[in-house]
């Protein structure tokens, strides 16, 4: 009998917040790979924001829009189980950007990294190790520049990427003010990751506490969040300031009008750099990335909290968990016996 | 009996547009240098947008704002007539980035640079060899980055900055399209500066002759004026495109709240940079600009138009002139007899 796959389809473009009938779970026989193909059986999946962004058909987003039917987007780690391709062999583990919301993908190689579980459990590769820590890294390596003794601060600090970007910026020196919602999640980000303060931003004195964690002013602000958060950071913002636009969390469920951005007065007062990026135009510092990330990771300096949830159908619930705020580290779903991580 | 220093002072804030209330004209003894300092006795003024900044006091502004009798800020050429520094010479020409608008100023040497009035007459100094060029020059070169063959979009395509930033992006081979107020500036863009295309921001179709002049989108737009020239930009941008952000001739009078920014979320899908700068911070180039900008001046290919005032008293009119967009070429005052330039 042939083993089925199934898959989490997008069933209707959510309007604002996506809701469980948005998706649909549905089973098929199993791809079987063709001449430079394989087939990876997924273990793990990785939720990303960014695959809100594919829900619309709105002209503008980044990546071309899902159709209905199409399965939902995302990061997934597993092993090769057939390969008609050269340099990937069965039994190898590997992190398939586009693997998608199912048990198993069929890839060319594209966009797929090989890792390697003895220096981090599977789901760390969907993390600090993966898509997450090295959006964090380029964002910072690239645009952020941030010297030591800079003040960087950076938005979703307790979050996959807000929290390898804060500790990559401690490993070079800076002094990493974070935001977060809620104190369980400020306190994460203080004890656990080590920064120097971790502001909320539903605390009614806001602004203050965050003026008051940065007497030097701001020299890089990491964007993960948009909306009333970037506007209460901007003022902070010192003369030759760099933003990392890497997401937009409360803007992704908008409907309307799109956020206006900074008052360009103050890009040319500040000489501000304002940019944004994508990871997969700059995969091919992939493996610079994991040089560095994984020694700080074995060194115990880039710490990776999973938010794990259990079982493919457990996937819709998580994501929208997940764009409430409501999970603390990168939100992942095991597919199979969750292992210790 | 001693020479006065004639100097123009500023005697109100404006509101909005300048008048020529604003301003004094003052006479007081020229100035001694004292150790370390030398006397300049200048020859022409470059009157410059920026200067409209100074002279608010509201915060954000990336200079210090003049204070009520100051002499209006502004850049210089002339001769050294008398020198206690050990590095310039009584005859020696110079450029003086924070002359004024005066008959003398003296300097300690910070901001001042040596030209060569055999390569190009004074008023040149002030323009395409000199602040203008020298602006236009750092930002192509760190933040627009054009490659041969991509689009570059100037803003006031005639003017003293634009004209040099069009010219550079034509030497290094991109596909330039100038916007400007008018027919007789379009008309010089094309014909004398060679541009592709030249289109009048005030035809009432005037988003889709830029839309048409762009076939291949936007890759870097050099921004000077702001307002509603930059809306009408900003659709055409490409992926990864660069805003340079130089000035915002249009927002200098403004009061009220700041201009929007760009929508955030073109920021991240098509990874923008949107960066501003200052001359200031970057002089350290200016030996490397000449030798390029020189060269250039030298083979016909970064042409230069001044649109000349004579006699100090006329600059404020010149000024108001300028921002209202009635000059063609950089404004420039004599102080002597014109030279042919």
């Amino acid at each position: 009998m042939t083993p089925a796959n199934r898959r989490i389809a997008l069933a209707a473009r959510p309007r604002g917040l996506p809701v469980p009938s948005d998706f649909a779970l549905v089973a098929e026989p199993v791809p079987v790979p063709g001449a430079g193909q394989f087939l990876v059986a997924h273990e793990v999946l990785g939720l990303a924001p960014a695959a809100r962004l594919r829900m619309s058909d709105e002209a503008g987003s980044y990546a071309a829009p899902l159709q209905i039917g199409d399965t939902v987007y995302g990061q997934a780690v597993g092993r090769v189980v057939a390969s008609r391709h050269p340099d990937f062999r069965e039994g190898e583990w590997v992190m398939t950007m586009a693997g998608g919301w199912q048990d198993y993908s069929v890839t060319d190689g594209t966009k797929v990294w090989k890792i390697d579980p003895a220096l981090a459990p599977p789901a760390v590769w969907l993390g600090a190790l993966g898509v997450s820590g090295m959006t964090a890294w380029i964002g910072l390596r690239e645009i952020g520049r941030p010297r030591a003794g800079e003040t960087v601060v950076v938005s979703a600090a307790s979050g996959a990427v807000g929290s390898c970007a804060a500790q990559f910026a401690q490993a070079w020196e800076c002094r990493v003010i974070g935001i977060a919602g809620g104190t369980d999640k400020c306190r994460y980000a203080v004890d656990s990751l080590g920064l120097a303060a971790c502001v909320d931003y539903r605390a009614p004195d806001f602004a203050e506490q965050l003026r008051a964690a940065c007497p030097q002013g701001v020299d890089v602000y990491f964007e993960n969040v948009g909306g009333a958060v970037r506007e209460t950071v901007w003022p902070l913002l010192n003369q030759g300031g760099r933003v990392v636009v890497c997401g937009l969390i409360s803007e992704y469920n908008r409907q309307g009008a799109p956020e206006p951005g900074p008052a360009w007065s103050d890009v040319l007062a500040k000489r501000l750099c304002v940019q944004g990026f994508i990871l997969s135009d700059r995969v091919h510092r992939q493996a610079e990335f994991v040089a560095e990330a994984g020694e700080l990771y074995r060194r115990g300096r880039l710490r990776f909290r999973e938010d794990a949830s259990f079982g493919l159908e457990q996937a819709p619930a998580a994501f929208i968990a997940m764009l409430q705020g409501r999970n603390l580290g990168k939100s992942v779903v095991h597919l199979t016996e969750p292992r210790k991580t």
